[in-house]
């Protein structure tokens, strides 16, 4: 078995995880607090921001991004080649879908049922873009300064908090996007809204990497040292 | 006094800490919350989770597993002998019992009495399956990379989640699940329906321990120090 | 200005927030979120955890017990001598004092009037004395094993855990007993249950120590340095 | 491109993020639970403490205060010029005052509009006052002892516990309390209240130049080291 093989189970599992914790955690807060949708959001929040702390410290020595736009960006730093990024890429859809799938049969509903809910317009695009931008500065100001190890308590927070501070409660993940397309639950989101909420992240991820490179334009001789052991992702 | 009876006795003490979280929580929640069960699960899931966190930092260098599973994973995976797991596991058992009796006498409850909650059903025992197999790749994908100096905040984020995104609000350990058949409260389970919570618990184990060893064949050498030094378990 | 004299600064200082954490939450929390008491209890026990991991990262390389049991316990440990023991006692049961007078200004109360809220009772008081011994656990479980880097996350953990799992929601603290006895608030204890409290503390922290001395009979290497340093108290 | 300018455009960024945080989070927290203000600030604190363990992770190798009061303290203990001083402060104001306007935008408001959330008199201001005081304690005690690297989990403890403690719910930031006025939302503050928070956080901030010079009259010499490498700010 390669250590990309690996590496592509890593993000195939904990992308499955991650969209377990987003779209259970979601059907769960909506049977449990049915009349607080606040109250469905702090759950739901507070459950995918742990979750993603106990994912990465776990997969990080293996890959733990799963997330597309942060691949793409690591291809783009030239932390790994082309044919790696679209292997995690291919790991991380998948897992996504099958976390889904997963969420769906625990709580006793179809395997897949498409959304119905519908989340569109600029306001929630704008909020795409800028939760992208966020999360691509804490993940790589993190792993530039040589702090990999505290990268999964940062991304657990921002995700935690960006769930309330953007409108579009900070999707920020193309394989979660399309993973939360296949559940008609709280989480779900809507096929026909997904293209440009996936165009957003994309475009969020343009203006991240460019942000990083001007914040961070060297690596730190420590984080050196971390990206040759392939600490982070 | 010797090391293995140290051993046990951390197990029994985390053990009953643990399942008195567990327990306690959910009778204080229920009291002071009767109106919704979302935010009753929020304070039982908290409680836990940072209990977790406490505990396992606490007692990880004597013995910190508070679950038969993970000992039977580290045996599995000769970390440990049988003899140690046996012993290990007994102190579990009889820990968790302790801290249902110690949550129902402080809050004025009768020491022991059977819970009546049923949980049953082919979606909840998937769920189990699902909840230890995560459960154990959160442990031993930590501790494999050398990084068991963070099992504890993995562990406490791990729980916190799982008690959301599973059905069955991710009992995950069969010391737990008996420990909770002698209370009638917010957290019992009704002693027809533990069996097949436990046997769920030790086929997720059981897949569990491949996907550990396909993820992670070999252990880090800074994780090798560590097991020599028994940090974990 | 003497080393003591800082010290004893560090526990009134520190003292003086942890007690503002506790009796200022419990104020706002029943302001705001007047029909649920689980509710009120929830954020008062994230807002004390909180507050602890805060208070202890920035003080212990001074000083930051904030509690006379662990003082003691620190005493009868041979890690501090009687004067000191004394001196840092008195700092925290005025600080204490200052903190709920704070507490009491910062909402438009009375800076002092006494609690009517009576708390008694052998669940409560059984309560008390397990609570007491789980944070001498915890705090010096993580100490003796060379981890007290780790104390302020173990203890904001457990403290956050222990208002939820014992049925006293957790005093363990005589210094903040004290405190909590002058202000007719959430958090207060009406001056008539406070002397059961404390001893059923006392009676605690003795059983924790001689839990700590069965579990950690010897503190490890790595730990000998760090009390030399005086990190931890 | 210059240090001092990547330095401006951290504190500029972050405060930016730290801003939507508070302001973005009480939008979203009154429009999902518009009858439990408890629930409101609950939501708005977890998200408001969540996003700075983040930002401070991922910016703090670059400039992490975020904050004028902070990095005036840091003037007056000579960690760094006036010049630099007046440059970080300009980035955190211009930061604060983009936040509200990306904030605003995102949920569909007018990009900006005056507060008219009215908050005076003498129990604020002392609330304020304190706020900033535990504040400065919780990040220079941090930092001059060494621990920069635990700097952002105690801000973000800290914060989140003092939205609860204080009556102010603790905006202990000119550059925050700016930014609120231009938001007619949940996290807004009238113009002509600001004024007297702003006085009241650089008096804060005077008393805890003092309590840190007391508490920590040198700095250690692991925090020396981390000085120079300008870890902090």
């Amino acid at each position: 078995m390669t250590v990309l093989a690996r590496r592509a189970a890593a993000e195939f599992i904990g992308t499955a995880f991650l969209v377990m914790a987003v779209v259970g955690s979601g059907v769960m807060a909506s049977r449990l607090s049915p009349d607080d949708a606040g109250l469905q959001l702090l759950q739901n929040s507070l459950a995918t921001g742990a979750a993603l702390v106990a994912l990465i410290v776990a997969l990080q020595p293996v890959s733990a991004s799963f997330n597309p736009v942060v691949t793409l960006v690591e291809r783009a730093l030239v932390m790994i080649d082309t044919g790696t990024a679209a292997t995690l890429i291919v790991g991380q859809v998948l897992g996504g879908l099958a976390g889904t799938v997963a969420a769906n049969l625990m709580f006793g509903l179809d395997a897949v049922s498409w959304s119905t809910h519908q989340r569109t317009g600029p306001s929630l695009w704008l909020a795409e873009v800028i939760a992208t931008v966020g999360l691509l500065l804490v993940i790589f100001g993190t792993v530039r300064s040589g702090r990999a190890d505290r990268v999964a308590f940062a991304v657990g927070g921002y995700i935690t908090a960006a769930y309330w501070f953007t409108s579009s409660t900070s999707f920020a993940n193309p394989a979660v996007t399309i993973a939360r397309t296949v559940t008609d639950t709280f989480a779900g989101i809507a096929p026909p809204s997904a293209p440009a909420f996936i165009l957003a992240q994309l475009l969020g991820g343009a203006l991240g990497y460019f942000l990083v490179r001007f914040l961070y334009p060297s690596i730190a001789s420590s984080a050196v040292a971390t990206a040759d052991r392939k600490v982070f992702s």
